[in-house]
């Protein structure tokens, strides 16, 4: 408790002062309930976070003393809203490869990933304007946007993402101002959108003149097949693609990016220098120096060899273990997959018997902006635990749901 | 020029999907005007930079490898959003020394202190909420709660900081949200509010119940008498303090920090998870380990013996070189000092004139909420340059000033 040791006119009501986007943030339920995951001998499939025994520390490490000691004045000095100018150039290149035509002008660097959402409200968002996207859908983006008091229309997410064909009626009626799309092994649900459905989604796109947020944070973890067409390779005169280091380097250095036409990155830029002047300098040079010298590629290519294999074990841990009514994705890529229980259960209520017994996911509900779906379905991460655990914490989840299968009976 | 390869429909109008917010957010000012002034000829008292050459860069080398051998899956990993805990326990641990009675859950690690800033406007300021601070005022301030459409009010700002015996007459007629204050070593004005105005600063917040945003980056840059105490210490009930290592440790790692009721704490806790899920892990854990092992302080000696004797110079050089109509604040510590100019002399457009001779300096209608003011003074850097270019380069502006004078005769 707070002493308030000079305080006559006692405790303040903060409330009172509160702004109206204030007074309906809510915390991130997935934040708060990784609290309670994160006992050591609790098998988690609940975060989204990589595997920590992976990170190219030994890389970071010389890239470290390497920055220190030829440009320490550099590396810890205040630099540019814009972001560090090799890194961005860098970025410029390895996007042209498939086909981006962006220069270092019309990316920013941002904060994570998470901060290019932020300034997408903030740029974009008057309280009531309506976002398109489908559900379930990532969490961070519905609570970055309603800081700035967003309105949510969904249309449904099959095996093959965002379910594209019913986008324009859904435009006609609400009148998004964008329409958010995570094409690439979807958070949460593992699926990715065949190039049929992106050209789809571009020409309902250009037909309505909308803007298309393409939030790619785990493209370059594709494990099997070729990669899609982006969209903004696509439509690049109304897309922002957002990526980020987070999943292919580390999270902990936070540094994401957006990419787009250069009048709205200015205004973005603007946007940042109040939000924060600029991304931290040493940890853009880090991820730029790992990047440049190569070692990011052969690090994502050992990542993808780990990874898959995890994703392999879950799959086959889900078809041995799991009861016969239950299904789930089959993702190409990224570090989840989306599984649905059969119907009586519902995965928010068995989420406390699942910690009990030292098993731990995301209830399908809290990926649903208005919490009106996904209770049979659940979040599963494969690339955090190792094989045997995978295996361990399938069969745990299996058993749970044998258990509450044979009372509803 | 970006190129549209795929896009039938031309660019798309931008403008027609920004936010009220957006169209309102102008570029700084000062960031624009630093371009200019990076040419290397030029001696620059623009920029608010620390000295480079005074960055530990052994001791933060010997903290990164240190943590990277000892802590890489923690260091690299995604963080919790309140902050690295151990460095919430010794910025608690800190301000206790100073009589503040805050523990480590009323402190929250933000983003450099802008992102403060910046999370303050989003928890409190709907459009037209009014924020009261003397003028003139930190840009970064007035940039972040612009983007959330704040009004301010200003009162004036003498040789000691706000004229707090205007504040009671200015919240009766202007009714605003809360008052923002830089007590020490004031940015642009190097003023300190004595003991007596914070008193009676407190004493009318309480009397009409408000807020109070307490801006402390250069508290521990101290270089004559002693600390006053913080207004957080005196009204911690209302009081959010902000600080930062920026100036202190190294600006490129980004880390500040806002301490106050852990209910409000908690808001901005929230606000934060959607802005950016967390600040640099890396860079925490970096700026902690040099604090914890007693660097941090030693090194703030070191700087405060260094800047001293460049604030001497510049007032020195002052004294000897400029115009006699000219006057200066004394400024016992931080980075900052703002000189008057004789009336007739406008300093925004004396500005070429200044860069054409190689030499830089803010003009002071920059640090005006409205541009209403300051046409006859200027924000001086101390810190960024040694002795002898200070004294070259007031050198130079005297000369330019008694030319103009010269002129206006």
């Amino acid at each position: 408790m707070t002493v308030y040791a000079n305080s006559p006119t006692g405790p303040v009501d903060w409330e009172r002062f509160l702004s109206q986007r204030a007074q309906k943030m809510k915390s991130s339920a997935i934040r708060e309930l990784l609290k309670v995951t994160q006992q050591p001998e609790v098998i988690s499939f609940a975060g989204g976070l990589p595997a920590p025994e992976l990170f190219p520390v030994r890389e970071i490490e010389e890239a470290c003393n390497y920055l220190l000691r030829k440009e320490p004045k550099r590396a810890l000095q205040y630099s540019t809203t814009e972001g560090h100018p090799p890194l961005r150039e860098f970025l410029a290149a390895t996007v042209a490869k498939y086909g981006i035509q962006h220069g270092p002008d019309n990316i920013l660097i941002t904060t994570g990933s998470q901060q290019a959402l932020d300034l997408i409200g903030k740029v974009f968002i008057d309280p009531g304007t309506t976002i398109l996207t489908a559900e379930p859908t990532y969490l961070g983006a519905i609570q970055a946007w309603r800081a700035y008091e967003a309105e949510f229309v969904t249309i449904p997410l099959d095996d093959h993402g965002m379910c594209v064909e019913q986008l324009e009626e859904t435009i006609k009626e609400k009148k998004p101002c964008f329409i958010y799309v995570l094409p690439n092994f979807h958070n949460p649900a593992g699926t990715t959108l065949p190039e049929y459905r992106r050209k789809h989604l571009v020409k309902i796109a250009r037909k309505y003149d909308l803007i298309i947020v393409e939030d790619d944070p785990y493209g370059a973890l594709r494990y099997e097949d070729d990669d899609i067409t982006p969209i903004s390779v696509m439509a690049p005169e109304r897309t922002l693609y957002l990526g980020t280091f987070s999943k292919t380097l580390t999270p902990g250095l936070r540094i994401g990016w957006i990419m787009g036409p250069m009048e709205i990155i200015q205004r973005l830029v603007r946007a940042k220098q109040g939000a924060d002047l600029h991304t931290s300098t040493f940890d853009q040079m880090i991820a730029n120096d790992i990047a440049q010298r190569g070692i990011l590629k052969v690090h994502v290519r050992r990542l993808c060899n780990v990874y898959r294999q995890r994703r392999d074990t879950m799959l086959k841990a889900l078809e041995t273990h799991w009861p016969e009514d239950s299904s789930w994705t089959h993702p190409q890529g990224g570090l989840f997959l989306w599984a649905r229980v059969p119907e009586p259960i519902d995965t928010a209520q068995l989420f406390p018997k699942a910690v009990e017994a030292k098993v731990a996911y995301v209830a399908g509900v809290h990926f649903f902006p208005y919490a009106d779906g996904g209770h049979n379905a659940m979040r599963l991460n494969f690339s955090n635990s190792k094989p045997e655990l995978i295996e361990l914490g399938i069969q745990r989840l299996g058993g749970l749901l044998d258990a509450e299968l044979e009372q509803t009976k």
